[in-house]
């Protein structure tokens, strides 16, 4: 199992994932803009993948304004942390992470070469703590799945999604590892092809049966008896709803009619339970990446917009359970255990 | 507009759509084994239109073995509808249309050569009729569309889908030619984007307003308020459910989920009210239709299965009404009508 990303000798390294499942290749950045801009163009993507990114940007960051006196390295790191956060509008874990940097870099009351190592030290740990989450959520999820089970997911909520192991397909991972055999179906997540591309890569590379469908393809093959779990994973959970991938409301909706549970792995940085689903806007990507198959090849004629809209809205009533790093819990348990 | 298919100086000239939309070139076949590839190949493809060119196709056999015998003209014919039934397995127009012409070359008292020219007037008839069926489907579900609407389809049952004029588009085009402002939003529809290439030549050529969203956005859409009303073709009704291009039933899902009416335009031709939707084979493709998009970039890594089923099925109770060149009828009523 490849890391997505990592600090190696003060620069970020990350798999280059929209070179996948043609190229393996790793980008080396040590600067922050660098780091922002592979976010936005999704060169790294998954919302945890996303926060740990952040935090590693800041660290590049702090490396770059730490020779500076303190209220102009206060000034530059205010200036790096909203680049960052406008990347991408929709990630709950990008907020998440520059918040927590940046409570180190308010309070710290050092000077900014010390606040640079104390933010390096956590986007390490920021890392760590990722893996060692994923981890209980698969624990946990493995004991929704049984032997032989088939499980269909939406996007790509894997290894590739995190720093390391996944969140939606943590569970199959443990479950595998505890000697059960599951088989995934990964939609192909129009229009950037996350499920094709990376989750198919990711499995085959760690030896996981899978299969690519269609996004249109996942309501009839429930119907036909072809899957018994859904798994996906998260962007943000509000107080009434979850936000993922475009495309997640369609295969919740297709689970309920055909009594399929529909399962969320949601680290708890997800969690913005004291928001609903109303605050939270939509991030709205270029035309170009529905009309242009991965840059490669258009399928729509010059002239007819596309929308194109990263983010749908999955209403609490279609999920069965959502998967913690503290256990499985109904959308009810969720706000009970959670929300403050 | 354009037709997608003619009969001119005895050869069948169709619009190649797999070139569509770059490129509007036009196939002139004067074998039916040609035809039949081209079904196959989905160079013509929508159930009206797939019946015409297999009608026309039966009708260039016959002027192929016209000078036989009768009995081996008999043979030679039964090879040819043979050859062309195999096509698409799911497409009841393809079957309408081969009875059809088969109750002419089997009841007909005379010579090959007499049957030759009544099977080539019959498929003349037939296109037209073709053309009449949808106008009037075109003025019933006008009536259903107010003025400003937005309307969601799945595929292509346009014009390029019949002889001309559309099925699920007839409402459309009539809405527009009675003056009222009507906007069309087209699923790509993966994995052969028939809404991404077909339905948005073609309304752009018409000049009527389109845009275009990945299969996976229709969800979000209708919960933001920005569909109101969704029109979808068929391929086959039978007693209880609808066949359509695959990815219609999460359209319909959606729509009930969001209380938005979810329209089936069906000329009659594809009811098969007899049958129930357990009795229907669903035709798979080649994996490579998911993993090639349209046989040029390839999105899923080698040694990874496509599955691709080529249509779904929408249960009764998800579709509002269906929309023949009699009226509008609720699927109780249509099956009152024209079930015997």
């Amino acid at each position: 199992m490849l890391p997505s990303i990592e600090w190696v000798d003060n620069k970020v390294k990350m798999i280059d994932q929209t070179l996948l499942p043609h190229e393996l290749k790793f980008l080396e950045l040590d600067d922050y803009r660098d780091v922002a801009k592979a976010i936005k163009n999704m060169n790294i993507r998954g919302a945890p993948a996303i926060g740990v990114a952040a935090a590693m940007g800041l660290a590049l960051a702090t490396l770059e304004f730490k020779d500076l006196p303190k209220e102009k390295f206060l000034e530059k790191m205010e200036e790096a942390a909203n680049v960052i956060r406008s990347t991408r509008p929709t990630a709950s874990n990008l907020f998440w992470a520059v918040d927590r940097i940046w409570k180190i870099i308010s309070t710290c009351p050092d000077n900014p070469l010390m606040i640079s190592e104390l933010v390096v030290e956590e986007s390490k740990i920021m890392a760590q703590e990722d893996v060692n989450v994923n981890k209980s959520i698969g624990k946990h999820g493995a004991e929704l799945l049984k032997d032989g089970d088939t499980v269909l997911t939406h996007c790509n909520a894997g290894s590739l999604a995190t720093v390391q192991y996944g969140t939606a397909l943590a569970p199959v991972r443990a479950a595998i590892e505890n000697g059960k055999k599951i088989q995934v179906i990964a939609d192909e997540t129009r229009p950037r092809l996350q499920g094709a591309r990376l989750t198919a890569f990711e499995l085959q590379y760690d030896k996981i049966p899978v299969k690519v469908i269609s996004d249109t393809s996942s309501g009839l093959l429930m119907k036909l008896g072809m899957i018994d779990k859904v798994i996906v994973g998260t962007d943000r959970v509000t107080s009434d709803a979850v936000f993922n991938k475009i495309g997640t409301y369609l295969v919740a909706l297709a689970a309920r009619d055909n009594g399929i549970p529909f399962y969320v792995a949601a680290p708890t940085s997800t969690l913005s339970l004291e928001e609903s689903s109303d605050d939270v806007v939509i991030e709205q990507r270029d035309s170009k990446e529905v009309s242009h198959v991965l840059g490669k090849v258009q399928i729509v004629p010059d002239g007819v917009e596309c929308l194109n809209y990263a983010f749908d809205i999955t209403p609490f009533n279609l999920v069965t359970g959502i998967i913690t790093e503290d256990g499985v819990f109904s959308p009810e348990e969720l706000l009970k255990k959670y929300k403050k």
